[in-house]
């Protein structure tokens, strides 16, 4: 209760919310509320909140009249009678979702529920820098407005997730090491060159995709989940009560460098044996470009024989579909690392649900089998007794669909 | 927000809030606050809360009116004028604290506002089961009341600590590896046979201990924390938001079964290299046996040849204050595979403070530079330019401390 309250005020100081929208605090209360478990009836909303029907009726009527809310029929017959809901109106307002990769950018156009109208993704490098790239995002943005034929000024705010530890309330990253020119980089200012109307809410690209599957997906009433994205590297999105987790400096989930193996090779990081110079996608591309010139893995070097200038992990994945034994092994030494990590952030954090979700999570039911197993034979039986652990549901569009709930998270600020 | 009323309104079905007193909410979130907080001024509670000055006068008068609250003479001048502050009424209620482990139990009875008015401790042993270990508690129980005096009606709640992870709401150990017997025992039923009126809840030692700083210590106002308990086992407590955090089936923090070395000694769970079966109290001692036994250690060798019969982790300590090399050694080695365990554990977590208790916590600050050493030697710099870690001040004090803290953080629910 009170770090919640005393979050806010500190945050209302900041930067973050100087476009927000002011509501009272029962109505914020309402629609906080809304977000998290999507349209309600109004003896529902009396429940969870502990308001009076009257009261709720009263900031009903407050926030039908200011457009934020409509009424919506339930799909539920309850004795012949239809219960009415409250929903979003999705006209209220438009927001922007922004999903960043290391190599490509996703940009999706979302009405105040949080339905995409469109959506468009392309090929970026962020080693270019922060300038090109931006000014991309701000084209693509103004092209989906266009195209929806949206009123330029009722698009109110705009999520980023970018690959890399972020200082949440600046909106800027701290130390990208894959992210030359980004190191406390604008980004916020940036935009709202632009769109000098928006909030601007940056964040960790893995914090977007568990707040994605938190609000529209299988996390939606998790209390305690975590995502692991293992891509090219490897990091977790972490919920707690509900809300994402995001620490003291807001490097909660940099699950990359955690050691796998004390005999295990030198990571870019400068220590020995992190599960990301073991088991994420670079790790999985080295391994089979190794094997494929040693000649250990015939079908990994008929890759490269037919013009294959690098392996990925997606090669590793065909490979071992296709039969390899030694893509197998690959996949299997991977999941077992990353499992026996997991198993030390199980018994630590004790969460009901894992995701696993990245672009090594495309590469076959074996990697989550051997992940599963990992994570069994190292944990304690109490703390595994109801946890499930899968591939994320909503895969790809996790970190698009997150980037526009934290828009519309940030839209509006009590008002004080 | 979602997430803690929801868990409110489950809770309050719950045998835990069975005796509990009902406050309306906002007098309720009056309480809360100042629990978190300490003593406030009428226009803190207004700030800290968003009520308007006029409702927090009306809920301070309730409050007042009704025993709980009075008002008290701030220190702080400001231009000759001595705020007034709101703090809790010391006679409204009076709480029994216990902190039982695995070989003593100790049980404070304290006042409303939380310092204790009579403390006992005496040895005990978990191993002779539930009947007759609580029936000491009782017993002890009634006879501090008895000597302080106070009406036995007025004790309104307990809190106690268990060394074994605890389903919370039902308040029985779920798993007691150390404590036969117990498992699955109704402790809060038996307290309750003998004070029928009484508010008891069970949690785990080390919440309990992080909940002592928390309330009462360097915690206070820490959003995100971890209390480290290095005894006979090894577990950790969570502070998330300025919460105890529990995990899904209240097993959070625990560490002790995290993998410290793939080559290392095989753990009473079963597994290999668990960090308990490397460096906690009962590691230390064994190796401390090792080393006399064998003769490379002189000094612990005098020891055993001076009519001790079990070498413990203080002799180790006293050992490697006289000198002795090996002892020294592995005070750093199990300093060292802690703090490379923390080091997991901050990476994922990213707290901005870790305190170090229990028993091996007093064997010298060589123990501590080495975790500090390895926590530094293996976290990311993002997540340790903020990072404090210590002793914990309060000590053994910690869990009396902590379970007064959780006795008086249940005696109240939201009216509904």
């Amino acid at each position: 209760m009170r770090s919640q309250f005393s979050l806010l005020q500190q945050s209302q100081q900041s930067a973050l919310y100087h476009n927000s929208l002011a509501l009272p605090r029962h109505e914020y209360r309402v629609v906080a509320l809304m977000r998290a478990l999507g349209a309600l009836s109004r003896g529902e909303l009396a429940q969870h909140l502990g308001y009076s029907r009257a009261t709720i009726t009263g900031l009903a009527k407050t926030l039908i009249d200011g457009g934020i809310l409509q009424e919506i029929a339930g799909t539920q017959s309850t004795g012949g009678r239809r219960p009415r809901l409250l929903d979003f109106n999705p006209q209220f307002a438009y927001v922007v979702g922004v999903d960043m990769g290391a190599t490509s950018v996703d940009v999706g156009l979302a009405d105040f529920r949080g339905d995409l109208l469109l959506r468009h993704q392309e090929p970026i490098d962020v080693r270019d820098g922060p300038e090109p790239v931006l000014d991309r995002v701000i084209a693509i943005t103004q092209d989906l407005i266009g195209r929806c034929g949206v009123e330029p000024a009722r698009v109110l705010s705009m999520g980023i997730g970018v690959p890399g530890p972020v200082d949440f309330v600046n909106g800027v990253l701290s130390v990208p090491p894959i992210m030359p020119g980004w190191e406390r980089y604008p980004i916020r200012q940036k935009i709202q060159q632009t769109f000098p109307h928006m909030t601007v809410v940056v964040d960790n690209d893995v914090n977007m995709m568990a707040l994605g599957e938190l609000r529209a997906g299988v996390g939606r009433g998790v209390d305690n989940f975590i995502y692991v994205k293992v891509g090219t590297g490897i990091g977790a999105g972490i919920v707690v009560g509900g809300e994402i987790y995001r620490g003291s400096t807001g490097s909660a989930g940099d699950i990359g460098h955690i050691q796998a193996d004390r005999n295990g090779p030198v990571c870019h990081c400068g220590n020995i044996g992190c599960i990301e110079a073991m088991a994420s996608g670079s790790a999985l591309a080295r391994q089979a470009m190794q094997a494929a010139q040693s000649g250990r893995s015939p079908i990994l070097a008929q890759y490269l024989a037919s013009g294959v200038q690098q392996l990925t992990a997606e090669h590793v994945g065909s490979a071992a579909h296709a039969g390899d034994k030694v893509a197998m092994e690959l996949i299997m030494t991977s999941g077992t690392l990353i499992g026996e990590v997991l198993a030390g952030v199980v018994n630590f954090f004790n969460p009901s649900l894992i995701l696993i979700g990245g672009g090594v999570a495309n590469i076959g039911t074996q990697f989550l089998a051997t992940i599963r197993r990992g994570v069994l034979s190292r944990s304690l039986p109490l703390s595994t007794q109801h946890l499930r652990i899968d591939y994320s549901p909503m895969g790809e569009d996790a970190g698009v669909t997150g980037a526009v709930a934290l828009a519309l998270e940030y839209l509006f600020v009590i008002k004080s």
